[in-house]
């Protein structure tokens, strides 16, 4: 299997600046293309360092991977040094050129002669056109060591990642690599590992568990000359943890849980009301980052004080003075009141304590009550997330009251 | 200057399975001790692997700090391997394994034998207790090199190296640096940077641009011998950006801009009420964020469809038919029916198209209107962000929904 590695380059990386979300993101892709990440490194725009870390990396890895310094000032040296490395010159590429200079004209903004610096590529690479940035990422050969060179911001790796360097890769993977993640939700690591702790062995497909946010998922990934036979090779294993872990199981291969309530209730043509204290509007928000979300969602209301628990959603002042707004009677009230005002097939309401400190009841920091109603009947569920971690705590909420959602409509 | 290196240790980064956030907090803070990092590298849970590393960064930095692999199963080597690169002897910490026996007794689960190895510690060397997790962290010295080893979870790596790894730091550090953020809105980084462009020669305090999610903001940087010292070089260069940039300041030091409007309003001691329609909920979620915001949120009503914003809001079906939902008339009657609603003493309205794609009326996906109302006026502001990334729109009108708030604040 060949092997690569991933140089972020950019001295604002190391001063931390920013995060290196670039280096997360090649190496999930790799993965998928059967290609084993053994080293990231980060250096800062020095030519230096930068040589020195070739050196380093072409003597263990197969493939080296960088991201960055491709931009037009002096400090971005990236392609200038890899190119030094391996003795190759750099000469003006005029298609780059003349894209560079087409797309100042589309901006009206005049270009300067740093720019071309962008068009200078070398003879015989594979050229990597960008077509959401100017500058022109590239691959290129020698010695059996391969170095491709991406640019930095995200939003530019990312599409020239899947629409250039995907295809050059292949070349180094005769297999296919197919995983699928089982999603589940309610039933903490060690459990889940209780009950499938024998599937860990099996060697084609793998299966490996992963938790993440007060959730737990399982991979099975299995390798294959072709991806039906791949899938072909996860199809049991899926079945056999399905029926083992069935009551806990919301889905595979969703990518977060509010993406498989918005589906399940697109298909059922069903419209959902949200009514929130503690988490202030982030259940709507998780709902409504989901694209196509309006056909699903008409109306949440965030009531944070008591006053408009009451007044919008009828919540009974009596209750909410005996009880406190952190209750059993309040989530149900909430919700009911937020169905009645959206005119919503199913609603959910939450009320609780997200942190880091408690309310004047002293009620535990953790302690939520998550309602669900339809037009007959409410449910309520009371979590004690045992966190002081306000954005923890407002997350699992959320993905509380999703699960409930897709527990419903499973039951009904 | 001492130069230092982080090495994180752990295959779930090298598969792209978690994001490498220890990597960038230690950047930021060994920045701030005045400790310069020159790299940083990501490698397996792997013997031979792991120790080239450290062979490579003994030979070019003083200082190497490494996290994670720190944990009770086999895999996990980091100490191992560290201590024997330093050919120093792993012996039974009594108080460690006490501690370490005492954490399952308060938790009623059973210790096995293995929990014990997180308790195996070198003779001479500075121990890191860990005071939210079992795995005590350390430093230690041969030769002039400098080993520190941290947990990985970010939970106890942080508390840790503040507790721990800063004191242990100081001695390679004879200055403090002392940075401040001047942050703005509403203008461009390019244009920030002609108003300020000759500030960046300075070298003490330094001044560098910084462009995130729609903001620029300038850190000032200087470093002296006592902090009081630090602060003295920063003031007058803080007061010249100040005046330079006036109308696009809006604070200083802030993390981010919802945190100025909770505080800013807590002092005027006045409440704010929302109105989401393309947002989703995303504003109140950003507001209720900031621990305390409860004094000064109490109502949002997240009106994603026509009807809610009718029915709710008090928005005239006549000019959402006329208009259509995205439009000035509507962001106007949104923020003014939040207000009645809520008896709040200001509110915001959004609506607009997220993207990718447009609605119906083929408006451009980031068009949003933003409207803000208190008891006697209304003012709305059209924005057009330029993109179709979901994502940015929904954040950008947020952060400008903030921005109105605070202008509001400065001129009534």
């Amino acid at each position: 299997m060949a092997t690569c590695e991933i140089i972020s380059v950019g001295t604002e990386i190391l001063l931390g600046d920013i995060l290196n979300t670039d280096a997360q993101f090649l190496s999930q892709e790799l993965a998928k293309l059967g290609l084993s990440v053994l080293h990231q490194s980060t250096v800062g725009d020095n030519a230096k360092r930068l040589t020195d870390l070739l050196t380093e990396a072409s003597e263990r890895s197969d493939i080296i991977i960088l991201s960055g310094g491709l931009g037009p000032t002096p400090d971005d040296i990236t392609k200038e040094v890899c190119c030094s490395f391996f003795r190759k010159e750099l000469i003006l590429h005029k298609p780059s050129a003349e894209k560079i200079e087409n797309y100042f004209k589309s901006k009206n903004r005049e270009m300067t002669e740093n720019n071309l610096k962008q068009a200078m590529l070398p003879v015989d690479c594979v050229i990597f056109e960008n077509n959401n940035g100017t500058a022109p990422g590239l691959a290129m050969e020698k010695d059996g060591t391969h170095i491709l060179i991406l640019p930095g911001p995200p939003r530019e790796l990312k599409p020239m990642f899947f629409e250039c360097a995907v295809p050059y890769l292949r070349q180094f993977s005769d297999k296919i690599i197919i995983s699928h993640n089982i999603r589940t939700f309610g039933i903490g690591e060690s459990n889940m590992a209780t009950l499938v702790n024998d599937l860990f062995d099996s060697s084609n497909p793998t299966v490996a568990p992963y938790a993440k946010d007060g959730e737990a998922l399982l991979r099975v990934t299995a390798m294959a000359d072709s991806e039906a036979e791949a899938e072909k090779l996860c199809e049991p294993m899926l079945a056999e943890i399905n029926s083992r872990l069935t009551d806990y199981v919301y889905g595979i291969d969703y990518t977060c849980i509010e993406e498989a309530v918005v589906e399940k209730l697109k298909n059922r043509k069903m419209k959902l009301a949200t009514a929130e204290s503690c988490t202030g509007g982030y259940i709507s928000k998780r709902i409504t980052d989901i694209s196509g979300s309006s056909e699903i969602f008409d109306c949440g209301v965030v009531s944070y004080a008591n006053e408009i628990k009451h007044r919008v959603l009828g919540v009974s002042e009596a209750d909410l003075n005996e009880f406190g707004a952190v209750s059993e009677p309040v989530a149900r009230q909430m919700a009911q009141g937020v169905l009645r005002l959206s005119g919503a097939d199913i609603a959910v309401a939450v009320t609780g304590i997200a942190g880091p400190n408690s309310d004047s009841t002293n009620k535990p920091v953790g302690l939520v009550f998550v309602a669900l109603a339809d037009k007959s009947s409410v449910w309520v569920e009371e979590i004690h997330t045992g966190r002081k971690d306000r954005d923890y705590n407002r997350y699992v909420t959320g993905s509380t009251a999703f699960n409930m959602i897709l527990k419903y409509l499973r039951n009904n």
